[in-house]
């Protein structure tokens, strides 16, 4: 058995981590929570990315597709570095 | 304006082919749908899977990760390839 625990621990613990890499991205474009909102249009409420950062608010795939486009960088930078799963 | 819809579009799109990515990397694994509920202990239902699949049902990013790990692949594997975003 390897463990259903360690399962979802990984995902809660992903989840945290990418919260971590959108502010990260936010930082590095230099924008506000409030910037956010103001430059999307109000498609992203300040509200609502702080609580993605926080990882309060579980993020959909979409979403985290969308936030890419908008600070445009790849999904990929979004997502925490990889420990080979084996 | 780079326009919001290309955002959702590439959204929406984005979420599709999560769902083809997750339903590849299991017929990978020769699981069935009812596979997957069994072996998950139920954790995972048939259903949820398949909606998964089809991206009728948004996938968290916690789900991404523990489906990954379930698979025992990367979450990297069930993402799209991505076009550089320029």
């Amino acid at each position: 058995m390897d463990g259903d625990e360690d399962i979802s621990t990984t995902g809660e613990e992903f989840g945290r981590e990418v919260g971590q890499q959108l502010r990260a991205v936010r930082r590095m474009r230099f924008m506000s929570l409030k910037d956010v909102e103001e430059k999307s249009g109000g498609r992203w409420t300040a509200v609502a990315v702080a609580s993605y950062e926080r990882a309060d608010r579980q993020l959909k795939v979409e979403y985290l597709a969308e936030l890419a486009g908008f600070y445009r960088v790849r999904v990929g930078d979004l997502l925490p570095p990889e420990p080979l799963a084996a």
